[in-house]
């Protein structure tokens, strides 16, 4: 299933007045840790998976890389990033990332920011980033974490007060579809263990150079005392990984 | 702190009467998931960090490896597996893992069964094991999942008629003590991420191989029946990783 919940007009609406949305790549809460584990970008073809409204693209350009492609399913997502971040070295395609096909290894970076998790096949995204990579490039993604998407309801145990008493966790083992609801719509995400992510990678050739899980930064803590709840549970995962320079063993 | 809690009379036995004890690797849930992931040993020098009765030095041995030595701090773990598991080319020595110094990187594989989070420093270990490696060298280890970790409690949350609602996950991000009970016991765990288990080793020199995380084999399935809720959290983590054949970068 190639999920386009960003063309329906409630959703985007939504969508719209997120502090990501608003607020670009400095109102993502994991951004800090995300840009950490993205390489040098000087002169290097970078493509985005899931671009949406394009702030990764323009970052990337900010970045001195020379050519960015950002493929987006949605044509409401696409039309904003050419309203905000238009730039003659970007290209924006719609067109599901499952089925990005781009022939002789032309990228030496591929970013992706939480979009993997409504993919139903990861492996297979897996091989055609690796093989839309030159030997060398880098891979960098996020998913919300496992930790998180475990059950359907993905929310906190609360009191009767509403206090967070902790955040469960439920069927970790039991991969596959979970109908849970974001920005108060249906929408259906793909649970998938760690080690399905981490092997999933590896096994397509890549070597995991790094792995993260979001907590918020120091500053974040201060501005937003509520993102304390952030160090209890880690809301998404971030993975960097390098395609071999030779074939993998 | 270099903790032995198994030199305590009463602790050691409750420990004698677990199945892992009495039945040895074929009373370990996660045996079968571990042994995957440890390579070949025929003619291999292995080495097991916390060794306890010896049951994987056994194993080693039956898999035709040439010499093993297991690193136990408890004499009374030491003494149970010269009782269990002799054999003219195993050496058992009385040692914190902590401690271990091999000079000339005598090893092939390093196997770690269930100890990692009793120790304060993962980091130290890891380059220590990256140390008594050959290059080419298998570090494979288990520990208690950080998802099971993360709490003091490290128990199931339960109704008023004891059914297991879920898993509580709280104080992940919070590394360090965790001050919880085992057989009956107070005992010192030392909580870390996913991420910093994967990161320590990858910084250590590491390439990753496989990760996993512990699920019943389907045999177990059927004859314990409540392992089923071992689909609902992992309780264990394990990492295969080799020493690379040359630096790392």
């Amino acid at each position: 299933m190639k999920q386009n919940k960003y063309d329906d007009a409630h959703f985007f609406a939504a969508y719209e007045k997120m502090p990501r949305s608003v607020q670009g790549l400095e109102g993502a809460g994991e951004w800090h840790m995300l840009k950490a584990l993205i390489p040098e970008l000087r002169n290097k073809h970078v493509l985005d998976l899931g671009c949406g409204y394009g702030w990764h693209c323009r970052y990337a350009r900010e970045q001195g890389a020379s050519s960015v492609i950002g493929v987006d399913i949605s044509a409401k997502m696409l039309q904003k990033a050419r309203e905000l971040n238009d730039d003659t070295s970007i290209s924006y395609i719609q067109m599901p990332i499952e089925d990005i096909h781009f022939p002789d290894s032309p990228f030496d970076v591929v970013i992706s920011s939480l979009v993997f998790h409504y993919i139903q096949s990861f492996d297979t995204i897996c091989k055609k980033v690796y093989d839309c990579l030159k030997p060398g490039g880098t891979f960098v993604f996020s998913v919300e974490h496992p930790i998180f998407t475990a059950r359907s309801e993905q929310d906190w145990v609360v009191d009767d007060q509403g206090n967070r008493l902790h955040w469960p966790v439920d069927n970790y083992q039991v991969e596959g579809i979970r109908e849970t609801t974001f920005l108060a719509a249906d929408v259906v995400k793909y649970h998938r263990t760690i080690s399905t992510y981490m092997n999933d990678v590896i096994r397509s050739g890549f070597r995991i150079q790094t792995v993260q899980e979001s907590e918020p930064s120091d500053e974040m803590l201060k501005l937003v005392p509520e993102m304390k709840d952030e160090l209890r549970r880690p809301m998404f995962l971030m993975i960097s990984a390098q395609k071999e320079m030779t074939p993998a063993n």
